[in-house]
């Protein structure tokens, strides 16, 4: 691209190392906020800033928070003897927004991927062992990613945990609700059909 | 969504709020803004803030530019009695992108647009008449979208420009080199019939 303006090329680069974001769509964003008034462009790098400064992570179950401690290990509501065991905040707000668990979590920070270079001690294993021998807990979910790293991590997990004297699970894998049969891949189709439920179970 | 941080949900509002970045796509870049350095993000939110504080305009063509004159304007290579009339900059990155271009430019800031609020007088269209006052220019080319807006704009600076002796021409308009005849729009393909070209113009 031939930029007229090195202002203009800096932050267009900036905006181009987001995931996802390609130089065509950096140069839209960063158009769009030049027209912006010079206080709203200030409140958009403000917020990122303060966040960066200000984060924190729940002392308990790493999720990130504004206190030393998140609502929902503070909240006496929750089931604190069920953890759900998930990779980052995002997938703690996808069950959040389900409405269907009432247990706690503990947030790994990312998944085992020895192609990135991530490693046990890069995520918040050790520290979920020590959960575990210090409070009293029954069942462990692993609610982790379909993938290559999200299996690697659970098979990591499960030789960690197994010793201890708690339900291990892994969150239901097979088609979607409302998925039609013939558009499933066929590794989930012939999985589905190899762990097949009692209609009972199902329905229950 | 349920949002653990306040901090956080205030970083994604504000980028939910850039053009076609939706609630997920806000939360992924944020979430990947807070694994970065301090350092890096601080980069990201300086360039946009040094971007926004100290841009300027060409005082003659109103292009983005770190000067007072645009490398273009003040170019002695350029043709200067060429003037092209685009939207904004990035029309000026396009146009530059081919080398098929040796004139000058003249960026309006946007298209007459009633729907939003925009009129003539919102746009650099005066400065363009002045502009054809006071130098010797040949042509105009108004290289505009071929949209509803792009045509008022077109119609409108016409009406302002036709008792100048002046060129005035737009930019062709037809189907694409590449495309395939059965994927054309209707309009574009009954419009590129109406105003087909002879064959030794076309090939020229």
């Amino acid at each position: 691209m031939n930029f007229s303006s090195r202002l203009l090329e800096q932050a267009v680069d900036e905006f181009g190392r987001l995931p996802g974001v390609g130089k065509k769509t950096a140069l839209r964003l960063v158009l769009h906020l030049l027209k912006q008034s010079d206080g709203e462009v200030a409140r958009f790098t403000g917020a990122i800033n303060q966040l960066k400064e200000q984060i924190k992570y729940c002392k308990t179950c790493f999720n990130i928070s504004d206190n030393q401690e998140c609502e929902i290990c503070a909240s006496l509501k929750r089931d604190h003897q069920t953890i759900c065991v998930v990779e980052d905040t995002r997938d703690v707000m996808a069950i959040e927004n389900t409405n269907q668990y009432q247990g706690v979590y503990h947030v790994l920070g990312g998944l085992i991927s020895p192609m990135d270079g991530v490693g046990p001690s890069d995520l918040k294993i050790e520290p979920l062992i020590e959960r575990i021998k210090q409070f009293e807990v029954k069942e462990v979910i692993l609610a982790l990613s379909a993938t290559m790293e999200g299996d690697t991590t659970i098979f990591y997990l499960y030789r960690k945990l197994k010793d201890f004297n708690i339900q291990i699970s892994t969150i239901a894998r097979g088609i979607a609700f409302g998925g039609e049969l013939e558009y499933v891949d066929e590794i989930t189709l012939g999985r589905s059909i190899a762990t097949r439920v009692p209609y009972e179970r199902n329905v229950g």
